[in-house]
């Protein structure tokens, strides 16, 4: 690992119900910066901005703990916990959200730590863009801040999220997300777009087609890992970033060949999650797992 | 090349319509086996079987038969050629048929010339599966054949169709028809069953996401290749198996090396394809066009 460098991830920690087309899980630990942190202890240390009610079973962030994740940055506030049901179709490509509840994440002001002020490695999971904007403020000037989003704030803040687009180093985003953003259908042409906007790459996440990197360099395509029983997509691309943003803080370095490298963890790392429900195969996994994957990965794209 | 092997493919020649959101274009040459002899050509000799009507313009076979592609299995048969238009949508992902004439091919029974009798590389084009069965039938015993489907013949004939994937060396499917065949959503069981009823290798064609060639050693994914501008996909998942099949007859082998050399080729030649309207991206390419784009796919997903 380079220096002392580690990830500071800004997202929500939630209590999740899940159903798929095998069963309900209820009461599942789960939230963006919980499946991001999940996913980045393999490749660096991790720490997590983020809020919790007082309803917050203690076991459920223990569990987060015991696996050298950083909560110094969680508050507990008077309330509940952000929670979210969804149910997914028969493919589990869509999940139809039947419960949202905010709780302390509806007023909710992130801080970073003092501590991790000086952060180089930031991702800013899904929020409101004045939220994201505030945050890419108060990150440190060399930090490479990445940054995700919703539909919702393209549609409805148009100018604050081009604001977010223009400040941050890069943006992870899927096609219709793109297609929003610059009114192109293309995925090439689209993400080039972005481009233009301000930053230096775009992740275009495509689920369980792959993903695709766009810099200046080129597209370059990475498809899914073939995964024989998906359980539970929640979190998978949340845990695509968690990899991403965790192997370019291991590597230094933002250069096309980090950015690569960094596409492929965050591929198997996600692969490795949504073969559990919630975060608990991305939590179960040792470092053995990740390196065999990845090198198995490799091998089935006809990479040495 | 390795001897004089060629690759016999038995499908469909048509006059297509195609609407996009650029433009409309009438009196289009289309059909699969136009398609797939387009892409075929640049790696093996190729020979069509197939139908079309008195109304075929003779311009649009000479710019086959100019670009080497031997059309002595073509009749020309009293009535209509086939024709089909179909008019796509906003992201050219789907599209809408308004007119499909099946002419000639409604009652055409194929028959594979005396001289290409013992042609070993057979590519069986969508049609009907007792078509399939009596081309299976005819096929060299020692003949590598591949199937095509849609959908329909699986919910309408499905015994008939698990007969021809019995018989089949491989199969060309999407993820919908696997899941119909097999009654499986995830795309590597579904295709693991697939194999269980006969064949050596299921190809996954995804469109613009690329394939997984699936066989006995592993499920292979590979990305699409990034085209800026897609002008048509008509005839893209034929182009495939064009560049597919004339890959294997070139390697003169199936194992898995040349599987996976043939699916990058189906993929680049494809994304060749969707670049002009019907066939006319892939009539006009050189094979240094190809080397090249081959060699950026490559690079792009850092194979050596």
């Amino acid at each position: 690992m380079e220096g002392n460098d580690s990830v500071t991830v800004v997202g929500s920690i939630g209590i999740d119900d899940i159903e798929t087309p095998r069963g309900k899980h209820e009461s599942v630990l789960g939230g963006s910066a919980t499946h991001f942190a999940c996913a980045a202890r393999f490749f660096s240390p991790v720490t997590v901005v983020g809020c919790v009610g007082e309803d917050m079973p203690p076991d459920l962030l223990k569990a987060l703990e015991h696996n050298g994740i950083d909560l110094s940055g969680v508050k507990e506030l008077p309330g509940n916990t952000f929670r979210w049901g969804g149910k997914y179709n028969e493919d589990m490509s869509v999940a139809d959200t039947y419960k949202l509840e905010l709780g302390v994440m509806a007023d909710f002001q992130p801080e970073i730590p003092e501590s991790r002020k000086d952060c180089r490695y930031v991702f800013l999971a899904n929020a409101a863009p004045a939220v994201q904007i505030k945050m890419l403020e108060c990150a440190s000037s060399d930090a490479l801040v990445v940054c995700d989003t919703i539909r919702h704030w393209i549609e409805s803040e148009r100018d604050a999220f081009e604001e977010v687009t223009k400040r941050s180093s890069g943006l992870i985003l899927n096609d219709e997300e793109i297609r929003l953003l610059t009114g192109k259908t293309g995925l090439v042409s689209g993400a080039e777009s972005v481009l233009d906007l301000g930053p230096d790459f775009v992740v275009v996440k495509k689920g369980e087609h792959g993903a695709v990197l766009v810099c200046a360099e080129g597209a370059f395509p990475v498809p899914a890992f073939p995964v024989r029983d998906v359980m539970d997509p929640t979190g998978a691309g949340d845990s695509f970033a968690g990899g991403f943003m965790g192997t370019l803080c291991r590597m230094g370095t933002a250069d096309t060949v980090s950015l690569r490298k960094a596409v492929d963890a965050g591929i198997v790392i996600s692969s490795i999650n949504v073969e559990g429900i919630g975060p608990e195969a991305t939590l179960g996994a040792k470092q053995e797992d990740i390196r065999t994957r990845l090198a198995r990965f490799h091998e089935l794209r006809g990479i040495p």
